[in-house]
């Protein structure tokens, strides 16, 4: 546990961040948990925005990577969890002409249970901002903001990403 | 059986490349196998480069997960395989600020044995290229050139990636 610990302090240290795993983050005001072992899960895509010049990885659940290789996307299964990750852009010291990342910036994500959150295309949604991990939102009505963003991607299941082709995939 | 292969024809459809799980990938000309599992390993970092317009994930295996998280990467610890995964970048259809992972190009691997590749800083270097996973180099003495091209991060073990901040990453 003490190495545990340390290491976090390691890696907080390295990049400026505070985060201590006794520090359990609130849940989003609409009552979705943080998932604790989003760090652990396979990979689905990647993506840059030039517009707020982050990076992002997006990772999946165990259902989510199963929907994703088998091609059950449109839509995605009931179980599903899909987990965005937000740093800020930098220029890798050594190559100018690579970006990587940099701060963190949030993680958010999509949770599918199509009658749980039947009112917003069977997707809840949730993100936790900085190092600290605050939840965002006042208060539940926040999925209104996240629902209008997705819904120019109705078809295909109001998600932004495509899973990536990965050779040798199972 | 057939589920898995008929998940990589959907995939491979989907993205206009052909590979099955049935061709076993040749060895790199140094004797480095394609290790089978790597799609499944967990997030080091990403990166993109505006030089040859790529978008990478850099994923690691059990080794090398434990040694970012505790820090331990002046030098990667022996065991440490890191997979760099590159794929052409295109503008997502649907937010134009954003890019995202087109065709696959490659992928590449550095394999810790301080002993075994001490001539090249403790890594072995191997590269497969395109949807048929074609092994990168003539000879053993493709080598040179991953070498030449990490010497300059010497200091960081030959490594240009650092391991991003994921908060909660146990």
């Amino acid at each position: 546990m003490r190495k545990i610990f340390m290491a976090a302090a390691v890696l907080a240290l390295g990049t400026g961040l505070a985060f201590s795993r006794s520090e359990r983050p609130a849940p989003a005001p609409n009552g979705i948990e943080l998932p604790a072992d989003f760090a652990d899960w396979r990979l689905i895509s990647i993506s840059a925005r030039s517009d707020n010049d982050t990076m992002r990885a997006i990772l999946g659940n165990k259902a989510a990577i199963k929907a994703a290789r088998e091609g059950r996307i449109k839509p995605w299964p009931d179980g599903t969890v899909l987990a965005k990750v937000a740093w800020k852009r930098k220029t890798h010291e050594a190559w100018p002409a690579a970006s990587v990342p940099g701060d963190f910036v949030q993680v958010e994500f999509m949770v599918k249970d199509s009658r749980k959150y039947a009112e917003t295309g069977g997707w809840g949604f949730a993100r936790w901002v900085g190092g600290a991990l605050k939840p965002y939102g006042k208060d539940p009505g926040f999925v209104r903001e996240c629902f209008a963003c997705h819904t120019p991607v109705k078809d295909s299941d109001y998600v932004f990403t495509r899973p990536v082709f990965m050779p040798a995939a199972r």
